[in-house]
């Protein structure tokens, strides 16, 4: 699996995590049990006693613990077995990993790589759904396909005039123009202007417009992306540079999404979307969330389609476009901090 | 697979497919697209876009054209990418494989092999739906098995008295006799006489006949079979030699099957059968249908059943019996025939 | 697959075995058929006819021989084949395997070894359903996980204070105290005293007590367990010996239990359960057959999780406890018995 390690993944909705109901999940292919103690603190181990392999997100939490259910042993919320029913002796090695967890922006993030190295500041500033500018609606989706397969479907919006013709109402400009990408140090920051742009269904607008949008797209997998309708000519006034987002007419809306790779194979992929306080309300909301809903249904038929040919395909072989531009560039940073990761430490003498 | 590739495989009935509604399906494990265009010609391309391997099947007909709907490419009949939006320069390998797709006989039909070896009299002479002299009914059911093993229980009909006991009310006859088998050019010639036969159910006939049936089983799969039923003697008044079919008394049917190796453990069994039109009407070819349904699901029963034994089994083996001369010599010529094509070519000097 | 093969193996319930009417199951991976002939005696064959690997257990009952039903191959009860439709020499080699079977104690046990080392002797002591002293109920239930794991569930019941504490009432003394474990020729014997233990739910006892249970676990996966309700002070009295069950207050019941791997990863669990007829009746019966039902559906639960972690772990690993003993007993002797069925035979001159 190609990921990067040293990264927050979100791993869940945090108020789907309950007091007293642990919770499991995969990250990367590590099995994960999240729970949330009497006190409210959530903790990551990894999903798999060491006694014999029983998964203690079967368990029950006791107290500030987490007691595996099949013979009884007793984590403490760093790992450590601190008692083994009937055994006085607790050997040394009698212990899970712990996985740094953080509760941010209303997601719980995991840190896959070495505990040492979690460094809270790069968590990506995604907008949560107590945030007082927007009125948000959420959800997350299941797919049967490799997390790399949707960072590429988010890499490259030029699949809006196709796959999103009907949902999201996107035109040929979608894929005729190319945005502008900018590397940032941890991803991709991706920028659009559109011109007499209509809208979306439901909320269009009686005179040509221009349209603004634009999204980071931060390791491992997170967009963040915002934007809105401006009037005709400020693109070209602007010369096609970034608009000052509090002016726009209307439109302005935010939508933060998160890919994981749970399995070689299988993804979860998390969302927010709404409007703007200033551009709409719960039912402006509503309606985007359903065509959200209609649109990520068309991303996940298509790219678990894609996956399945993928996978009957002996020697599965790619010819890029002038459109996979941001792909390529994300990869080629992948590839690159995947070899840090991998490279021997040097010695700080 | 040890199938032959230079030759016609049955797709699809021709009617299951429309304008404008592109249909994916696996031959010989080659994902392959099937579409009609607004003129009604038929083109099967690979089913597989050469950009990010998406499904084409999934895809736009747009006039002569087939537009990938996940980023755009447009697609000419012959495969060739004719679009990429937003970039003016195609690469020359720019293309997907084209597959040679007739449509003769009710049935669509791809060569497998190479493009210039394609050659339409090498299509098996199958009875079509709207054929003058006869009644037809028809469907087509999928196997979770190989065609190889489906082909096995065509050459050998002595499978009639247990598995067809019940649906075709077969006796111990047809496994007691051995057939005539003739070796033609692409297949062989199955030929059987059987005395004293009262039909099947709905079909009896209330004296003592000699019922005389014969196949063609063709490559890469296709059957071919006919027969009636003559008064007693007629068998040995001929010296089993074939009759006349046209003097039959009755029982004139025409049945044309075709397996389809569509990926390595699965398979498509098409048909078509229904009585001559001077022994039956369509009440005589929908009671055939009822039959053919039965006798088919209790083929499907045993040869699935089988390929899972066989599949659980470390070293599979065999024992021949003398019934089974007909898928020997039928192996035998599939076998050279598949040496033939992968033979080095001689270069034409 | 770690399982001995000299010793029998439980294939079902006897009277699951109707006359005519095969019935296709595994174990040990072997594909295997048992049939009742006309003479209500059984018969264990390998389920895979040697003409062209059709299961047998799709056959026909004959008179005291099985016809495989896809070509008609006759077999004799020894697994010779004894009739091969239209061919009147039978080659030596047509023969498939067969397996000792005996029924006993209303199971059909199956020597999964040569059949000339099967010694009816090692068939193990469980209690019929017809036992004049026990009212039992029975039934069987499927797992999707190796033998080997329930094995170590049955050997080890400390778990019974963790995934039994609702269905059977288990309290922490289960954990917390060490069984007595005795080495027996072909498996061990557990023994646990549990003192002022108020019982199982719906036989309560009002007064404190002392409560003995014992099972022998024998090759190759058979729980044997028995036990009772004596005065408080027994225990002492007997300085933990073990005490004459006819004396028991009351509760005194017998359970015989058999894991039978069917494949690498399938098992089947044969059980009754049932009170003895001076301490109970058949609504008690009934009543611990419920309490049965909910315990093994929660072993089922955690032991198939224990299953998927396993499955998806690079490396398995464990870290063994005190409760383990008698599983690393019956390990030593297993692999000590596996060595034996694999060292060469020495000539006997």
């Amino acid at each position: 699996m190609n990921y990067v390690r040293n990264a927050w993944y979100v791993a869940s909705w945090s108020h789907d995590l309950k007091p007293n109901a642990p919770v499991g999940m995969h990250i990367l292919d590590e099995p994960i049990v999240l729970w949330r103690n009497e006190d409210g603190v959530l903790t990551a181990l990894q999903d798999r006693c060491v006694h014999r392999m029983a998964p203690l997100s079967l368990g029950r939490c006791e107290g500030k613990k987490l007691r595996c259910m099949y013979h009884g042993l007793l984590f403490d919320r760093d790992g450590t077995v601190v008692e083994i029913p009937g055994q006085p002796k607790i050997p040394d090695h009698a212990k899970v990993r712990n996985f740094p967890v953080v509760e941010r922006h209303s997601w719980a993030w995991v840190w896959m790589g070495e505990a040492a190295g979690a460094d809270e500041s790069l968590i990506p500033p995604a907008v949560g759904l107590d945030h007082p500018d927007y009125i948000l609606g959420h959800g997350h989706l299941d797919y049967a396909a490799e997390a790399r397969l949707i960072n590429d479907n988010l890499l490259d919006f030029s699949h809006l005039s196709y796959v999103h013709a009907k949902s999201f109402g996107a035109k040929e400009d979608w894929a005729q123009e190319r945005p502008k990408i900018t590397t940032l140090e941890r991803g991709l920051r991706v920028e659009r202007w559109l011109k007499s742009e209509s809208g979306i269904p439901g909320r269009s607008i009686d005179k040509p417009t221009d349209q603004y949008s634009y999204y980071d797209f931060l390791i491992p997998g997170v967009l963040l992306m915002t934007g809105g309708v401006f009037p005709a000519g400020t693109a070209e006034a602007l010369n096609y540079a970034r608009p000052n987002i509090d002016e726009a007419l209307t439109g302005v809306t935010f939508t933060s999404q998160a890919v994981t790779p749970m399995t070689a194979k299988t993804s979860r992929y998390f969302f927010s979307w709404g409007p703007h306080r200033k551009h709409g309300d719960a039912a402006l909301r509503d309606t985007l969330m359903g065509i959200a809903g209609m649109a990520f249904a068309e991303d996940r038929t298509i790219i678990e389609a894609q996956q399945r040919v993928i996978d009957a395909t002996a020697t599965p072989r790619i010819m890029p476009t002038s459109a996979d531009r941001g792909i390529t560039l994300w990869n080629l940073m992948i590839d690159k901090m995947i070899k840090a990761e991998n490279a021997p430490l040097r010695q700080v003498s």
